[in-house]
């Protein structure tokens, strides 16, 4: 069994944008991997083990040993395997950036999504205000270039992708009012770029699929675990 | 002005840890700095350009550049000064330890500490009952080895040391209850070891000034925004 021996096993959930970020990095790079779905009403005694203090997915299980945390499962694909493409920057300052924007989407993004799907009215109201803050902060960011850290996809297009993907989908589903005449068309170029890569259209979702699971799970009891 | 010009300029605000984080990071690497203390209910207007999206200390203002979040602040100066110890190790799977463990700390120490401070009676009993447990969760993980990274002090001891500083202060000064009596030898030798460092010691606040100050800041209104 690839979780106890050799080999590199995910332990993931569909649909939280985490999973989706370190499945990307692992194609990106060209590592084998079993993907191994875990219930999050029904935690594996896998997962139990290999992450004991947060009990969440994703974790990244390498020869037996477990990594946790999403973020820093990608830094540690990129710094355990020289194959394929560097994902971080090599210049100091540009992996702060990197690093702060993916921090972004993890703590502000996420929140907001959380908001608007989850919240009462007044926190729905709000979190609407700050999404739409949120990206045009993220449309500013990437300006003219073709990828978040210039003329290549990397660390943090991968950890920004799945969250636009979720934003297009809430855009779709629910009624977030003059978030949904956002203008953004540097996201939409940069969006189309990363649809190219067999990396990110394997581990995203199918958009329909996103928008039917946000539909089903709109009550507060059914928000997911990651 | 370093803050525009050349130099490294430090914005942080007495007595919060992640401030401290970095400080200790940058005399440990022998970086020349200028710490500049804000004053949190008044931030001053180069904070609020350097960190327009937080708006929190600390920020690391590197050549005119800012560099934002205390965690990957201290991976930036790792990075961007080659002089001194190298902070984190360099075997990827134990970098990955240590940025899981000190981000622990951020999210799960913090959030305790804050319950236990701030928190409604339930949510005091329910911080007490985490702090005890994420304490017995850090000497399990120190173990036999004298620092958190193995021989020598690194990212994950000068990551850790505020909040076990902190811990200490608030076991005099709250009624913990069995959180008082817990019994962590080695967490007070590795704490001793630390406190043999002129940056731990430089860094870390007196610990009768950080008593005074969690006593006078009892009410949820005087929580520091850090």
């Amino acid at each position: 069994m690839a979780a106890e021996g050799k080999g590199v096993v995910l332990l993931g959930a569909w649909p939280g944008p985490f999973a989706i970020k370190v499945k990307i990095a692992l194609l990106e790079k060209g590592i084998d991997f079993e993907d191994r779905e875990e219930d999050l009403s029904n935690k594996s005694d896998l997962l139990l083990k290999m992450n004991p203090v947060h009990k969440l997915i994703p974790v990244l299980i390498h020869d037996g040993r477990p990594v946790c945390e999403s973020s820093i499962i990608v830094e540690y694909i990129d710094e355990a395997w020289s194959q394929g493409p560097a994902l971080l920057p090599s210049d100091p300052h540009e992996r702060a950036r990197s690093r702060f924007w993916a921090d972004f989407a993890d703590k502000k993004v996420l929140s907001s999504m959380r908001s608007v799907r989850y919240g009462l009215a007044e926190a729905q109201e709000t979190g609407k205000k700050e999404l739409a803050e949120w990206m045009k902060l993220l449309e500013s960011e990437i300006g003219e270039k073709g990828y978040f850290g210039g003329e290549s996809f990397g660390h943090l297009d991968l950890s920004l992708v799945p969250y636009y993907w979720w934003f297009l989908a809430l855009q779709k589903t629910l009624d977030l009012g003059s978030v949904c005449e956002l203008h953004l068309p540097k996201l939409e170029g940069w969006l189309k770029r990363c649809l190219l890569r067999g990396s990110v259209t394997a581990a995203l979702l199918d958009q329909d699929k996103l928008c039917k699971f946000i539909l089903q799970k709109r009550l507060p009891a059914a928000a997911p675990a990651n």
